[in-house]
């Protein structure tokens, strides 16, 4: 279980692990309150559709799990906090008849990175606001059945709105994929895109017991 | 007028640009056709949004140029082909009261790329597909008079809809920002964001006379 070393890429404001705590089930998550630093280990589902240019278009349900380095908000008040993420482990796994069994990792090769804020528009209503949760994704999918690794060069944009504790824990979220995200086989990378992501709906899960990720 | 070299992020598939030719006012633009590859001089305007934290919201119109490079289509036939393209000069300049004025200029750090191709949930209608337009760019927000320069570490992803001809010259276009895309101080790139793109129009021009590229 190691973090990505040296990326290439970085998509938003790096993040240290050194000294944060790992946080399992049984965490409390409260709401309106920015908490202090940890590493979210963390359920997640999502269903992804791909299109295979001249063959078709498969939607494929995952399930796994993230690791999420948090850091310290930049305020005590909920309003004014900004907190910046980096996501440094994720295993996600899917199945469809057409695709086989597809495994989702991150790209070693990028940093992922977030941030939690309060949008410049926020939601109009009583009580304090809710934020706005964002985070760039570098991923790898592997489909040994098809003898690929596919890659997004461009992140891979996950957003969770009406964001009101932190982590948002049980929040849906989607992919602000715009028609098509073109994902290059890993050792092509300069050739033409042999996949498109066309579509991502994610939930993130709750806290997860430590023994999810020592096993 | 010097592409940029060696950028360490590439978001997309590289297209060469030796022995292309320029292209400028006068060149014919082919409804339906996919043209030889070339090196598009091109006219831009745009509407850019940018918040800063704690300051405000500045809506402001710019004008200027690119220099983008289109690839050998992948088929002769318009509804099969696949255009891919790079950005490889712009120069675009806006200005307002507060954020005085703003040269917007190609990030050399990052290779701008992009593609055209028909989308897997093509407009329906009579006669051929119009195709989708996507360019993922890394920008350089020159801003004197705070000082500041400011770079985009995700992409900006400019996309054109309704695409009927290669290069799609007046059609108008959008950035797909969800909510706010981070703006990093170029000296400070591992700090806070400074400041967010929060709405990004555009509209592709035609071509424009050599002597605009060569003054």
């Amino acid at each position: 279980m190691s973090a990505p070393t040296k990326p290439s890429v970085v998509y938003g404001r790096p993040v240290s692990t050194d000294g944060v705590p790992n946080l399992y089930e049984g965490t409390p998550v409260v709401p309106w309150t920015p908490p202090e630093p940890g590493i979210d280990n963390l359920g997640i589902t999502s269903v992804d559709t791909f299109a295979v240019p001249g063959v078709g278009e498969y939607t494929v349900p995952f399930e796994g799990w993230v690791r999420v380095v948090r850091s310290n908000p930049t305020s005590d008040g909920w309003s004014q906090a900004e907190v910046y993420t980096n996501l440094i482990e994720m295993k996600m796994t899917g199945h469809c008849e057409e695709l086989g069994t597809i495994t989702v990792s991150l790209n070693p090769d990028c940093l992922s990175t977030g941030m939690i804020r309060t949008p410049f528009d926020p939601y109009a209503g009583e009580g304090p606001s809710a934020k706005a949760c964002r985070m760039s994704v570098g991923a790898i999918f592997e489909m040994p059945k098809l003898g690929l690794r596919l890659v997004n060069k461009e992140p891979i944009l996950l957003t969770i709105d009406d964001v009101r504790s932190i982590p948002p824990a049980g929040a849906p979220g989607k992919g602000q994929i715009y028609r098509m995200l073109p994902l290059h086989d890993i050792n092509d990378l300069e050739g033409e895109p042999v996949a498109y992501l066309t579509s991502l709906r994610f939930n993130m899960g709750g806290y997860l017991a430590k023994e999810v990720f020592t096993s």
